[in-house]
């Protein structure tokens, strides 16, 4: 996590003994507050992908992809609930690290169908929550969340996240299930 | 709670102190054996309402239904993140008992767009989970479900669950997102 | 929990949806100010015990006893891990109820050496806590509990709590290790 | 954690994916058969001090309690709750590592009362669960805890531990309460 765009994400990512309220309370569990700071840094995050796919092409939109992987979801703890909008089967579920990556930037052969969804020059993100559960140090939100591309065209999606604060304070996707809305005919 | 159908869904929500495993020790995690369990009873209880619906109507079909929802969801513990796989806004989100009931059985003139998700004929439910977390006493599953109706058609929905064990040790779905899988079209 | 006297431990063990901050949010965790007041309802209780056994006799005690451990002990979840302050062998643990109540008003031949702890006159506790680990909805607390009596003697223990915050929104006591501080003699 | 008696406290504090199933299913949850394992792991751990004080003097038997505290302790998590058996006011807490480990070897000026507990020949280690509770990654035991020296003289104490097991698969101490059994005298 050396790239200079991980500042981008410290909201999500970052790592220090967040847990530690004081020096005398020890507090693990994750709050309302992370919870929607960290839906917010995704947002940012998927902008910030576009915006460098736009300045510096794929190698540079890939670095901040996988800095966000690194930073912001939960594959270091283990496999990740990963249903991507787009995906189809075989491969519908990202559990792996690659196939999220694959399926953020494209550019990977094993993912024939990934044609980078991150590089669609999406430049803005609303978020609008049904509701949230908060367990411990896992939350869970399911809502509608508004992506905005540069033509100002609108992509509503419905979406679930679970985030898990880790021993090291760093709140984590480990789970994430989008879908376009149903459409009758 | 008085339907006698209630006993089809005792896998799921019979109300009994599970949590105690031996007079020394209490243990409130659930386990993988308890989710797969649920998510079969699941798949029983929708099979059961479609079964109710054929023999005994909506009266039936719907006492059943709400039977389950008592047992099997969480709504007595508060708001359930339900998107159901064929809502539509502005009622795509079913947090309420109410909201899941007219999914499931329709005949709620406060959810126009309903027509009873479970009336449909379903005879058969199988499950293929990409992948589970366990964490505590909530569960969270994502995989591929296939439902088979009576003429031998099959739909497939990629659905995300977390199931959550409460005090009595009923094992109970407090989130739940079913999606149609993406076409390209 | 017919007694009145449980209003006076609304503090702990009052049951409405708690975990419930808003329609939209279901959060299950226990806050440092619920164990804070859950600590502070436990010394009022033992003082109101101390009141009731001078103004109403043993039958008033043990019938408050009774309902604080109802309302604020989690003898209903399970085996608590109870060690109080003055128990011996073979008799040391006190994980079910009737245990506990022998401990705090005596007059139980199954437990012929307790005396009954809470009828000794105490007017006032004082807690001050070493540290507090906050895990979802279990709280534990380590520190010095002084309590004086009638007579202005004060009595310190060392104590550790375990508060459970139940899915009503009680806060019990799961775990409870009281000592003597140690004395080199 | 350079020490090759490291080796002996594996059962605590490996470092490894432990949560990890399978490849499909990810457990953060603490197990009994993990409980006590790490109970007993304690003892030798005690018992392993005590041969290489006898062994090796005071260096070695340092080594070896360090790092048992930082494979078996959760003092990296944040404060832990560690009330000794034979400390008195004002340090009878010991949230720090600091002072964890002048309590088991002693030589720490900071920490004057102290001559190291661990260092007094103690040759076997016999635990009694009163009873264990699991909750999520956490399990907290209370019970009577017998440990013998070189002579044959048992001392028995009254023992509460509370063990979090970390992100990485290793069962930690993150709460630990000692006392004398209460003597009427």
């Amino acid at each position: 996590m050396k790239s200079r765009s991980i500042s981008l994400f410290a909201t999500i990512g970052v790592a220090c003994f967040a847990g530690i309220a004081s020096a005398k309370t020890y507090n693990a569990n994750i709050t309302e507050a992370e919870v929607l700071a960290a839906q917010k840094a995704w947002g940012a995050a998927l902008v910030k992908i576009s915006d460098d796919f736009a300045s510096g092409g794929l190698p540079k939109a890939k670095a901040t992809a996988n800095a966000v992987l690194d930073a912001a979801y939960g594959y270091n703890l283990g496999p990740v609930l990963f249903k991507p909008t787009l995906t189809v089967a075989p491969q519908t579920f990202r559990t792996t690290k690659a196939g999220a990556l694959a399926y953020f930037v494209g550019d990977d052969k094993n993912f024939p169908s990934d044609t980078g969804f991150a590089l669609k020059g999406w430049k803005k993100v609303d978020i609008e929550n049904a509701a949230i559960h908060i367990n411990g140090d896992v939350a869970k939100t399911m809502g509608k969340v508004m992506i905005t591309d540069k033509n100002g065209k609108v992509t509503t999606v419905d979406k679930t996240w679970a985030f898990k604060k880790d021993d090291m304070g760093a709140v984590r996707i480990v789970l994430h299930h989008s879908s376009l809305p149903f459409t009758a005919n």
